[in-house]
C-alpha cells in the first residue's frame, strides 16, 4: 500500500529532471523508450550506493569476494543456465491494430485473475474469450507466444549463428562459469560468496514506471556458495543481512515487506525465493531478491561444459556441488526506492509568514551526493577569499558544492531538494569572527562554528 | 622501446591468472575471442584505479561534474555523430582461404609502408599487387571493404530497422546529447567538464594483445567544453593534467611518452590529437588520449536534432557552440599499464641461501588491492585468538586480506605477487607483548609495532 500521495512519482520525476538526478535517455531525438541517463548528482547517489553495497558486502566480509565479468558470454553458457530455452514473455497480438502486449498482464489487468501457473494456452483461451484490445476495443488477438528477453548481436564481421552472442540477462552467470577460478587463486573455501555489480539487458515489452524497468539496468548480485546442509541457514542469515542493509541505507523501515514467492511462480532455477518489496508510489514491487538456485546453474555448466565444478565436502570426503544463495538488488532500483523513501513535502511559512511547501531529500548523510554546500552569502570577493579556500579544504574529505548564484532562500532550497545535509553559510561577520553558520537540513537549526572546526564538525556528523 | 623482457607479457597473464587479476573469459566453454573476466583482486584493482580517476578529476574539481548515461541510445545520436557512417575499419578477404584481415595492418605488416591517409582503393592497390596471404599464400585478395566498429541488437519484440540500436562505441557521445540538460540543473559554466566512466563496445577484426584491445572495454572519457578562444589553452592544461595523473597512480615516468597525431589520422571529429603512450611489452601504444574535437560534435547533433545547444558568451553577447577538449582513456588499459610498470622480478636468497626469484607487483599503495594482509603464523587457537580481532579492526578501515594456510614464506610470495604493501606478521611472541611484526613489500624490511598502533601505522604510510 502506498504510503506517498499519488502525484508523488510525478514529483521524483520532475525533480530529478530539475536538479540533475535523471533525465529521460536521447531526450534530444525524442527519446529512447525506458531509456534514462544519470545526471551530475544521480550518479553519485548511485555510485554513493554501489559503494555501501560493496564496503558491506565484499570489503568487510571475508566470506566473500568480488568479481567483473564481460557482457558477452558464450552463447553455450546461456543455453546451459536455462536463459535460452526459459527466460521469455508470453506475448500476445491484436490483429486489427497490431498492438503487441503481455499476455499475463492482460489478464490480471482485464480480468484481475491471477495468472500464476498458467500455460500459454491458457492465457490464450482466457484472452481470447474474455477481453478486448485495450487500444482498439476489437476482440482479434493471436495465440499466445514466447519471446526470449535475450538480446542479441553479431562479434566478428561474419554475420552467423557461429557469432551470435547474447547481452547478459543476469549478471550471475559470469560468477557460476568462473566458479573453480575463483576458488583456485583466491583463499576462500565453502561457504563464500562472489558479489558483482554491473548490467544487465533483458528484452521487455512492458518496462516503465521511470527507472524502475528498464531495458539495460545495473545488478548487485552476490552467489553465495555452501554446501547442501547450510543452505537453508544460509538463506535465513542473507534474508537478514539485506534487509539489515536496507536499513542502513537509510530507507523507512515501514516501507519493506517481505513476499515469499509461492511455488508456482518461482523462477526455473529457484527452489525458493524471499523478495523484499518496497512502497513504490505505484505499488508494493519488489526491490530485493533472495533466491536458493540450489545446484542448479554449477550443475548444468558441469554437465554443458565437461568441467568439474565439484568441491570436497571434508566432513564426508565426498565430492558434492556447491548449493548457492543469490541476493540480489537492481542498483537503479535501489536507487528509487531511496529516492522514493527520502522525498519530503514540508508546509513551512515563507518569507511572508505565509505557508509554503518545502521539498527535501531526507538522504542518509552516508549516501547524499554532496556532504556539505559552502554558501557565500553574496558574490562580494571578500567573501569569496573566506568561503573559496574553505571549500578548497573540505573538498579533500568528501564531495561538497559551492554555490554563489542567487539569494540565500533559494539556494537553501536547492540543498534541500538535492539532499544536502550541510549547509555553510559565509558571511560578512564571518571575514571578522572566522566562523560560519552551519545549517542542518532536516531540522533547519543552524550553529555558528569556528572555520578551522568546520571539516571535523562534519566528519563527526558523517560518522 | 620495451624496458622489459620479451616474455614479460606472458608472466604477467600468467600471474593475473593465478592469483585472480583477469581470467580469459567463457574460459569453460572454451573461450570467446578476446573477452576477458575481472577476479577478485582485478575488480578491486580496477575501482581503484575508476575511483582515483573520479576524485581526482570529479571531486577535488570545482569545474567537473560527473555522468552515467545508458549504453542504448538512440540510432541518431550515432547518425549526427559520423559514427554510422565514419566508425568502421577497411577489410579485405582471400578468397582462396576466406580468411578476413585488416586491410591496413597487411600493409603496414607486409611492405613496412605507412598507411596514414591510404585510401580503400589506395590499399586495394597496394594488397593486389604486392601481397600473399598470410595464411594459406594465395594471391587472391577481394576489393578492400569498410565494416562498421558499431554492434547492432534489436530493442522491442518486432525487429526492424525502426527498433535497431548500436551499443555504444563511445561513452562521449550521451554526454553531447545531454549538454543542455547538464547545464540547467547544475551550477556550471563555461569552462566546465563532464566525466563519465562506463563500457564501450567496437566490432573490431584483430583486437588482442590480452585486455589492451577488447571487444567491449570501460572508458573513462571526459568532455571538456570551453568558448573557442579558451581551447588551445585548455588542451595544454589537459595535457599536463593527465600526464600528472598516471604518474601519481605509480607509472614509471620512463615509460610514457607523448605523441603528436599526424594530421592525417586524426579522427573524423579531431582536429588536434596528443597520445600519452605507454611502453607495454608487445610495444609503445596509445594509453591516455587527448583530442580537440572543436564544435563537431555538439554542431552536429544541433542541426539533426533541431534543439539548440549554444551557450551566451558573456564577453561578446553572442551564442556560441562550446567547443570541447576531450581526455579519454581506457580503464581497463589503463589497469594493463598499471600492472605492467608494477611488475618486478627481482633476484634474492632463497631458504637455502641459493638464487631465487622474488616477483613483485610494487603498485602504488593507494590502488594495491589489499593495504595489508594479517597473517597469523600458525592455525593454533591462540594466534588466531590474537589475528583474527586485529583483522575485523583493520577491515573497517581499508581492504585486508586474512590468510594461515602455508608456510609463511608461501604467503609473503602471495603478498608480494598481488602488491600488497605491508604483510602483518602474528607470531607467539605477540600473546604477550601485544606486538606484530609489519613486513614492507618492497624494501622486505621488518619493524615491530604495538598491535594498538598498527591501524594508525598503515595509515600514516597510505597517505
Amino acid at each position: 500500500m502506498a504510503t506517498q500521495p499519488p502525484s508523488v512519482m510525478e514529483h521524483i520525476i520532475s525533480l530529478c529532471k530539475r536538479r540533475g538526478f535523471v533525465f529521460p535517455g536521447s531526450e534530444i531525438y525524442g527519446g529512447l523508450a525506458n531509456s534514462w541517463d544519470y545526471g551530475p548528482l544521480g550518479v553519485e547517489l548511485k555510485n554513493n550506493i554501489r559503494d555501501h553495497w560493496w564496503k558491506r558486502f565484499v570489503h568487510s566480509r571475508p566470506d566473500v569476494v568480488g568479481f567483473d565479468s564481460s557482457i558477452f558470454l558464450n552463447s553455450k553458457v546461456w543455453e546451459a543456465s536455462g536463459h535460452v530455452s526459459n527466460f521469455n514473455d508470453p506475448l500476445v497480438d491484436c490483429r486489427a491494430c497490431k498492438n503487441r502486449f503481455r499476455a499475463d498482464h492482460l489478464v490480471e489487468n482485464g480480468l484481475h485473475e491471477p495468472v500464476v501457473g498458467l500455460s500459454n494456452a491458457d492465457l490464450t483461451t482466457l484472452i481470447q474469450t474474455h477481453l478486448k484490445c485495450p487500444v482498439c476495443g476489437k476482440k482479434d488477438f493471436t495465440e499466445v507466444r514466447k519471446f526470449s528477453l535475450l538480446f542479441e548481436t553479431q562479434i566478428g564481421v561474419v554475420s552467423g549463428d557461429k557469432n551470435k552472442v547474447y547481452l547478459r540477462g543476469e549478471t550471475a552467470q559470469g560468477i557460476f562459469i568462473n566458479f573453480k577460478n575463483i576458488l583456485n587463486s583466491s583463499h576462500v573455501g565453502l561457504p563464500f560468496g562472489v558479489a558483482q555489480v554491473g548490467k544487465a539487458f533483458r528484452n521487455e515489452i512492458t518496462p516503465g514506471n521511470f527507472i524502475f524497468r528498464t531495458l539495460e539496468f545495473e545488478q548487485m548480485e552476490l552467489e553465495y556458495f555452501v554446501y547442501p546442509k547450510q543452505a537453508d541457514q544460509a538463506f535465513e542469515d542473507w534474508l537478514e543481512a539485506i534487509h539489515a542493509w536496507l536499513l542502513d541505507l537509510g530507507i523507512r523501515p515501514e516501507l519493506l515487506h517481505r513476499h515469499e514467492i509461492e511455488k508456482e511462480a518461482l523462477a526455473h532455477y529457484a527452489k525458493r525465493n524471499v523478495d523484499i518489496e518496497f512502497d513504490f508510489p505505484f505499488g508494493q514491487k519488489e526491490l530485493y531478491g533472495l533466491a536458493y538456485r540450489t545446484d542448479f546453474d554449477l550443475k548444468n555448466h558441469m554437465e554443458k561444459s565437461g568441467q568439474d565444478l565439484t568441491v570436497l565436502d571434508p566432513e564426508t570426503n565426498q565430492k558434492v556441488i556447491p548449493h548457492v544463495i543469490e541476493p540480489a538488488v537492481g542498483l537503479t532500483r535501489t536507487l528509487l526506492a531511496v529516492l522514493t523513501s527520502a522525498y519530503t513535502e514540508e508546509s513551512v511559512p515563507d518569507a511572508k509568514g505565509e505557508d509554503s511547501t518545502r521539498v527535501v531529500l531526507k538522504l542518509h548523510p552516508k549516501i547524499a551526493p554532496f556532504k556539505a554546500a559552502v554558501l557565500p552569502l553574496s558574490k562580494k570577493e571578500e567573501l569569496q577569499a573566506v568561503a573559496q579556500p574553505l571549500y578548497q579544504e573540505l573538498i579533500k574529505s568528501f564531495a561538497c558544492e559551492y554555490d554563489q548564484t542567487q539569494s540565500i532562500g533559494k539556494r537553501y532550497r536547492r540543498q534541500d531538494e538535492i539532499g544536502t545535509p550541510y549547509c555553510i553559510t559565509v558571511d560578512f561577520e564571518s571575514i571578522n569572527d572566522k566562523a560560519v553558520t552551519i545549517r542542518d537540513r532536516d531540522t533547519m537549526q543552524q550553529v555558528r562554528i569556528p572555520i578551522v572546526q568546520v571539516e571535523q564538525y562534519i566528519k563527526d556528523k558523517l560518522s
